[in-house]
This record gives C-alpha cells, structure tokens and sequence, in this order.
C-alpha cells in the first residue's frame, strides 16, 4: 500500500464553526491544518483546547495564518506590531504550533527599501525565534512592494535569519504569472530549507481583479486551469520537505457541507501528487500516493436508469428509438436493452423518480480502477447497490450517480446475470452511447469534475454558460482523449429560489447516430415523443445557417437541433422529459464536431420547461 | 396627476418564458418592451402571435435586438450579413416594431476604416429602409473598433442616412468613462433625432473585465455606482424623445419572480427621472413623475415587533434592557415600551415568529410620503395590518416589512390609540433607536437599497462583504443625511443550501447609549440575556487596539464588541437571539463613527449560530 504524502488544509477552506472544520479535516485524512486566525477568534475553544482537539483529532497544527501589515515606515505602527506580534506568540505557544504564516504588506505605510523591510524582518524573526518559532513570509500578489515569490526571496535573503524563511502560495505565484512559467521554475533553485511552507490552490483563469479573483474564486487542484504540477515540481526539486496544504478561499466552499468538501480537497492533493510525479523523474513526492494509473476507459459498458415499479412510457420510448430488449436480470427486476454498442439496463427495483442511477465504463482492470478510486477517497458501493450480480466495482460519484468498472466486450462479467430474451429489433442506426448529461447539485460541480478526472482520467474541457429561461447554467465537458466516454456536467449559476426552481434538472443520455434526420423520423414514426422545437428556431437558424431547404423542412418537421461549428455540426433530437427527470436524445456529429449543442439548451430547456410552467400556471395561487 | 416618462424594459432583464416576461412588464406599468432575440427564438409563439399578446398587454415592441457581427472585411461574410438581416427584417414587420439594435462588431472580421464601415451601414439602413424600418448603432464596451460612444456616433455620421441613428446604452458608456464626465456630458450635443434608443443600466464599481461585469452584474438605475442622472441629462439635452429603457443583465434577476424585478425596474426609472429633473432646469423629462420631493424623514417613530401570544423572554428583555411598558392598545394586544426616544411596540395579535413587523418613521407629511410611496409601486398597505387605531399610511417593503408614516413628536397621530400605563423606568442610558437591522431575502437586495433610497431618501453607503461562519455575507447600510434614520441591510452572497441554512437570519434593533460599559452592566444585573462573546475575540481586541486593562476587563465581562475606526469606535453588546428571529443590541458611537461594526459580525454570527449547531449536532442523523 503507498504511502500519502503528507496533507494539510487550512481552516478557511472549509463552512462552519472551528470545530466543524477540525472533524471535517480529520475524517477526510489530512495529517494537519492551518489555523485561520478569525476562526479561532469566533471560538469559544481557548488556544489550548484547539490544541487538545486537534491532537484527539490526529491532526498537527502546521502553521498559525494570517499575520497581516507587519512592516511600517512609522516608527510607532512598527512598535504596534511588534507588540501585535508577541500576543500572536502567545496564542501560537498556547496552539503548540512553530510556524505563523506572515503576508506583504499591503498598507499605505508598507516599507518599500528592501533592506529596510528586510531589517524589520529580521528584528521580528529574532523575537520568534525567542519563543521558538518561525516566520514563513509571503508575498501577496497584491501586495503593495512585495507582489511576487521573487521579491520575497530577495527580502529573505537580505533578511537572512535562521527563523524566517518562505510561504509559497501556487496562487499568489501563478495569477501573477499564469503563462510565464521560467518564473515558477526558478523556484526549484531556491534552498528547500528556506521554503517554511507551502500552499496550494487552483483557479480558473479569470480577467478580474486579482483580490476579488483570490478571495472568491479559488478552487481545488485540479479544478481550475492553473499548471499546479509544475509549480508542485518546482517546489519539490528545491527540497521542500513539508507539508502540501490547501488554502483555498471560495464562495461556494464556504457554504457546503465541510466533510464533503474535505474529501474533495483530500483527493485533490493526491491527485495532484500524482500528476507531479507523472511529469518526470525527480517530480514526485517520493510516494506513489493513488497505486496505479488512471483507467484506460474503453467505452460505457451501459447506463442504467432507475425508475419505479411501472412506467411503460420508458420501455415504449426505448422501443420506438430502436432498442431491443435483450435480457431479463435472473433475479432482479431489471431488464437489458441494445442497440449497437449501446447498452441500457432499465432497474425497477427503486423507488426512485425515473434517473440515471449507474453509468458503467469499460476498463482492462476492474479491480485495479475501483482500488485507485478508493484511494482517491470515492466512497464505494455495495453489491446490492449494483444492478447485476457479478461482482462489479462501484463507486458513488459526487451527484450519488453509482460509477460501475468492467471489462470490455460483449463477453464482461455483467452479462452473464441475463436471460437472453432473444428479442431483436432493426434499430434506427444508433451505434452507441455518445455521452451523458448530469445536472450536477449545486455545491458539487468543481467536486464532480475533479471526481471524474482523478478517478477515472477523464479531461476537462473548458468551462462554458448559456442563458436558460430560468438562470444561467454553467456547464463543463469531460472525456477521455479517445472519445470513448464522455460526460457533460451541467449546474445553475446560482442555486435556485422559488421562482426558478432547479430541482430536478433533467438528465439525459445522448444516443450517437450516423443520420440524426433518418433516425428521428424513424423513432417518430414508431411512436417515441419527440420535443417539439419552435418555429422561431428554425426561422432563427435560416438566418444564421445556409442550409439545403429540405434539410431545415425536415428539421422543422422533426424538432432537430442543430449547432454549426467552424468545422463541423452538433445534430440533435431530444424527447420529452419523460416520468421523473430524464430525457434521451439522437445525436450526429459532423466533421469530427467535439461539442455538445450547447448554444440550443436555452431552447431545449425552455421546450421542457413549458409544460411545468403551464402545471403551475393553472395552480391555484 | 404627474404623468410618467415613457417607460420600457428589455425582455432579458426578467426571468421566465417570453409570456411571463410580456405580462410582468405589462403589470409593472411599462409602457413598451424591447424583445431580446433569444426570448423570442425559444418562443412557441410566432412574431405575430407576440405582437397581438403586447397589444392586449398595452405594450409597444420598441425596439428588436441584438443585430450583432453585422459589418465584415470578408465579402462573402457580409453578403452572408445581408441575407441574415433579411430575415429579421421580416421577423421585424410581423413584429410590428420599426428599431432594430445593431451592435458594434466584436469578430475578428470587423471592419476598422471608419469610411468603409460607415458604407456598409449605410447599405444595411438602405434595406431597412425599404421595409420601413431603422438601425440604432451602439458600441458595445468590448467592440472590436468600435467601442465608445463617440466612435459609434462618427460612423453614423459618417454614414449620412436618416434610417440611422444611435442606441446609447449607459452601461456601455459609463462602465469606460467612469470618471471621465465630459466624454458624457458631450452626449448633449449630438441632433435628438440621431439617438434613435436608450438603453439604461447601473452597476456597482468593479475591477473586472467589463464583458464579464456586463453580462452579470448590471443594476437597475440607482442600486449601483454610475451617475446615471447625468447621463440621461445629457441625452435629453441632445433632444432625444423616446422612451426610457432598462437593459439589464443580472444573475440575480435572472432567476427572480419577473412581477417583483418588473417593479423594481419601473420604480428605478422614475426615481432617475425625479433625480434628472432635482439635477437643473432643463435636465427633466418634462415630467414630475413622482409627486414630491423625498420625505426629510425626522427620525425613528416607532419599531413594531410581531410576536406570538405568549413570549415572556421579550418583555423581560426589554424590562431589563431598561423599557418601561408605558401603554397598551385600547383594542389590540398590542404594547407600548419607552425608554429617550427609543419606541418599540410589541404586537401580540399574529402568529409570527418573533421579529421585526414593522418601522415607522417620522415626516411632516405623512401622506404625502405615502402618495410618494404609492407613485413608486411599493404596495400599500391596508389599515388593518398597523399597529394602531389612527390611520397611519404604510407600505410595504422588499421584505415584507411593513413602513410607516407619521408626525414627529410624542403627539403624533398614533400615540392616542394608547392607554398610559402610568409605569416608568429609570433606563440603563437608551437615548434612541440607533439603526434596525434587516436580513434581506436573496432574490431583493438590490430591490431593497432601491426601495429606501427612492421612498426614504435615504442615501446607501458602500457594499460590504464579511465572511460569516457558514458563508459570505454582504452588508449595505443607508441614511439620511443627518443620520436620524439608518438601516442596516444584508444578504447572503449566495443563496444558502441544506449545510447552511440563511432562513431565518436574525434581525434586530440597535438602541443608542452614551456608554455601553453602563448600559450593559445595568442590562446584564437585571438578567438581560446577553450574548457571551469569547475570549479569544477579546486577546486578539489586545493585540490590535491599545485599550486599558480596565475597559478590557469590562468588555470582557460584559461581552463588548469594539471595532476601532480611524477617528472612533463602534461598541456594541448584543442579546441572544429572543424567540424567532430577532436579538437587540446596545451601541454607542464615539467620535462620530459611522459604521455598523460589520467586522465584528463575524464573531457575533458564529455566538449566535453556537446554539443552533448545538442542536443540530444532538439531532438524529
């Protein structure tokens, strides 16, 4: 079994009280935390009791945060500090922690002369070192003189105290420098002993103001689009030898439940640990923290809907899009569906609003993909849980969605727990499963894409937003580089009130076909309710879209969606929402067309949303 | 009667299906709408249809948008242009409107030689004109050459045709001169009858990139920073003539009931013209589109606060806060409590949970206040709802409060409904009700520095954020100018989700004192349920401000917040949290401060919340 490195997170990262944070840290498997100091001020917990807790808890206490404005070219503010400074020493004895993380200054009184600061500096590490402890100084990316690593190492240097040495922030270092990057690797020559600390966050790359962008908007690693791997080496190949903790300032972390997002950020540091030492020979932290590689996915083995004991439109809808059903579970009330490649197990033994209950990817080692994502923290499922009886892996995804692993093939241990029906149906040119779409909850979007990238290897594509009739909705596309398995994540901008209702979103699984136009008149003509698409779409698209009279007649007829690329085109046709929150949809892409339709979901939703807008139009008031 | 402007709304500022949008600026009492493209590409009703649902509403279509990417240095991409603006030409006449909004292109075919572009907007309005129709030209913030008012204006000069004019959108002009009025002012000179449409919006000050801060955080006129009613004084000094239109895009907004954002937007726009017309002579609108000035409100009447039956903890409290009970209702259980000029009447005839019912404020014009309140859409209130026999007027507020009107003075029409009780109270040192505070629901925060600032008069402070235990709170004070009327209002940063409840955030009533020290000790011996603060807040108070060791030491004890500003302080005790959702506090002011002791919030929410954690935690998982 590898070994973690060794993790931290620092207090801030994490909703509610002190205590709340301490638990959360703990049970995800972090070895510390950093103390934000106004958690600890809103405490009723003295400093001593903080320190009790987190022994209880196994967690070391690696660094006391923030020491705000240290430095002043007035004498008397430079005493206040001074006198500021010794209190915090105190409560840090008291805390039983070495390390206070001491920030630029970003004061109009901030001193500028290097050396000057650098003396300042150095008085205050020798009243640290008095009690034992140490400086780690850190440059703010908005800091008033000291703004990036550079000017920090000089200062340190200059200062040249054996208690003072650097916090390196990924953040501070890659807003400043997001796309030059010899500056972070310049990090790698600065002595390992003289990095006190080191933290780590992510972000998505932004053009805000750089205060508003930290404080808002920082992410896990591995959720944003920052090279973290790198700078991670960088630090690594210096020497550092401490811990990799998270300090990561976001909205929405802020209010969400701080035992799930302890977890996400523990995965985050592994993941990242072993992204780092993927990058090359001297880049990893020594440990192999995940135990293997990221699955080689090969394709979705099947999707399973789970619905309640008896909903016919599903199985008619089913029939009318091609499907056959091939297989009847030999115990449970589950039965397979086929088409091509795609595989749709129905599972009625729920109570469930009709959903998406399990997605299943295909990979070479079953055993050895559920292990790596246990090890990423994935809780796993049981059996029961499973819709077979094989004994397939499964893992819960951050939306609950169960994520099975099995091999390859037609021949996979899963499809011997069917009767075949022998049923067999023409089709109408599905081939397989293009993709899956998943309405994310609210606090778990960044959650859900780090989750599919770390376990199950999958890329992220860029972060995308589109104006649906009742909010925005953010939306973000992973797949493998093959195209085998592709999701598409979707969340609401903002969590939804009364008016704007966002639960349950649909889901929908995409269904590739050659011809999007013959497979739709076909599964029309065989019954299957398809959406229908406003007239105004089709005058809009005529405009903007030189198409073959026939072609936009024939959309028009049958309520295709489509979206022009530079190279290619996204085709679509949805069907209603049948019971409960799932649709499914006929896909062509064109030209190779690598995206997801996106610029229509206004008007795919907008056509779902219709009649729930009309039930609630003729309620009562 | 004062007639109003003409008013209008462009659909995107609402949220909904286009008929949702349609019925909520027609209940709003705008006059017109612009119908934004997409509302109506994702509408099942043909352009007809729409214009037949606008007509039975009582709206104009003024205006079709946006046209945009129109001009290109690619032949076959113009040609493609043409043929595209055909179609909405058509779309147009069915409409049955003549205006279409053509932006500044922001494509990297965009024409830069003001000559060439200057032709093919002269070749579009030829076209245009065929159909009847005209062009408004504006240049959006981010377009590609063509990316300030003046430069849109050159074209159109240049361009020389009378089917086009300009659309002048405030946002885009101030969000790039934010402090560069004469650019505005300048607006003043170009011919009236070349500004073909307006388009109004505010935002708050941001460093960001102004797409971004465009696309999701535009205001309604007078929730923001701009300076709006020198804007439109420039643009009606140029002669234009047409009507006052919002264009708004807000996340918030977005996902609101389209009927309240409606009424917002309405009540925005004739509290601008007011503010244009209250700017200099020939500034209005040629209307008084309010009634009357702002009400010179005099001071805090009377807070009422709703309560159920039987609640014993509230009368103790107010007992030992130093109230003396000096009337009761000659027909409601409603009491009277005194102490200086602080008036709080507790009404027992709801079922609520215990808060803040209603705020009266003292004018010398009572209705005359209201008729303005009514001019502005808040909602009156019928008699029935006020705490007293005398026929006070009172409105509604965002949140449901209810406000007030009444004489100043001990002799004001409301007090007669009282019997004198014959009780008095030596007080603890209560002068006055210092400022109410008011947790505001998520969807109407905006709504609510609007609503006070346009039926009050009172002025908002700046937007402030602080970082309470389960999430980021925004705080946004207004006063009158003499500061005998304050509020103190904030909102979640996002609305709350399952972890982290916002519902139901307190409220309460900040009281004036000489010297908290005293009151508080007096508050606290007579069994006032103050709130424990703990002592880490009180070391970390030691090492930022230099306080004597006494006054420490009392803080201490009596659970003192203090938040030292540059020229004085802020110093407050709070109680727990009384049934419901509401506590009091005890605050003195020194030297002057004018703050709300927001940084201390922080510190006060997490002793409030300990309890209610504490439940939580013992509750069954």
């Amino acid at each position: 079994m590898p070994a973690d490195p060794r993790t931290a997170v620092a207090t801030v990262c994490l909703s509610g009280a002190l205590e709340d944070k301490l638990a959360a840290a703990a049970t995800a498997g972090f070895g510390g935390v950093e103390i934000f100091e106004p958690d600890l001020v809103a405490s009723p917990m003295s400093p001593g009791e903080i320190r009790l807790r987190c022994a209880d808890l196994g967690l070391s206490i690696d660094l006391y945060q923030p020491f705000r404005d240290f430095d002043s070219t007035d004498d008397d503010r430079l005493a206040a500090s001074y006198r500021r400074a010794e209190h915090k020493f105190g409560v840090m004895r008291a805390l039983g922690t070495d390390t206070v993380l001491v920030c630029s200054s970003v004061a109009p009184d901030a001193v500028a002369d290097p050396d000057r600061l650098a003396g300042q500096l150095h008085g205050l590490a020798e009243r640290a070192a008095d009690h034992g402890l140490r400086l780690a100084y850190e440059a703010l990316a908005w800091g008033r003189h000291v703004d990036t690593w550079e000017a920090s190492w000089d200062v340190v240097r200059r200062a040249d105290h054996p208690a003072l040495g650097l916090c390196l922030d990924s953040f501070h270092v890659l807003s400043r420098t997001p796309s030059h990057t010899t500056e972070v690797d310049g990090i790698a020559d600065v002595p390992g002993d003289k990095i006190f600390f080191l933290q780590l966050a992510d972000a998505p790359v932004l053009a805000m103001d750089v205060l508003q962008w930290s404080r808002h908007h920082r992410l896990f690693p591995g959720q944003g689009g920052f090279d973290l791997p790198r700078f991670l080496a960088a630090v690594l190949r210096a020497g550092y030898g401490g811990p990799l903790s998270l300090e990561v300032f976001n909205d929405v972390f802020r209010q969400a439940d701080p035992v799930r997002t302890a977890a996400d950020g523990h995965r985050s540091l592994l993941a990242l640990a072993e992204a780092t030492a993927a990058g090359g020979p001297g880049r990893g932290v020594g440990v192999d923290p995940v135990g293997g590689p990221a699955p080689d996915v090969a394709g979705t083995a099947f999707v399973e809907i789970a619905t309640s004991g008896d909903e016919p439109a599903l199985d008619d809808t089913l029939t009318a899009l091609g499907f056959a059903r091939t297989g009847r579970h030999l115990t449970k009330p589950v039965d397979r569906w086929e088409q091509g490649r795609a595989r749709i197990l129905v599972n009625r033994s729920g109570e469930h609003a009709t959903g998406i209950g399990a997605l299943a990817v295909e990979s070479a080692d079953p055993p050895a993909a559920a292990r790596r994502a246990a090890r990423l923290g994935a809780p796993a499922l049981s059996r029961s849980r499973g819709p077979a009886e094989a004994d397939l892996p499964a893992v819960a995804a951050p939306d609950g969605t169960a994520l099975f692993f099995c091999r390859p093939g037609t021949d996979a241990e899963w499809t011997g727990d069917f009767r075949a029906t022998g049923e067999t149906a023409e089709g109408i040119g599905v081939s397989a499963v293009d993709h899956v779409g998943l309405a994310q909850p609210f606090d778990h979007f960044d959650e859900a894409t780090l989750f599919y990238r770390a376990v199950l290897g999958l890329q992220p594509g860029g972060v995308g937003e589109f104006a649906a009739p009742f909010g925005l909705v953010r939306s973000r596309a992973l797949a493998d580089p093959a195209r085998r398995v592709r999701l598409a994540l979707t969340v609401s901008l903002l969590r939804r009130g009364e008016w704007a209702p966002g639960v349950p979103e649909p889901q929908y699984v995409a269904l590739a076909v050659d011809d999007v136009v013959v497979a739709a008149r076909a599964a029309r003509d065989a019954g299957a309710p398809l959406l229908a698409v406003p007239d105004n779409y089709y005058d809009d698209l005529a405009a903007r879209v030189d198409l073959p009279p026939d072609r936009l007649a024939a959309y028009r007829e049958l309520g295709v969606l489509h979206e022009q690329g530079p190279d290619g085109a996204y085709r679509q046709v949805c069907t209603e929402v049948l019971a409960g929150r799932l649709f499914l949809a006929l896909v062509e892409r064109v030209g190779g067309e690598d995206g997801y339709g996106w610029a229509d979901t206004p008007v795919r939703m907008a056509a779902h949303r219709r009649r729930r807008l009309a039930r609630r139009r003729l309620a009562p008031a």
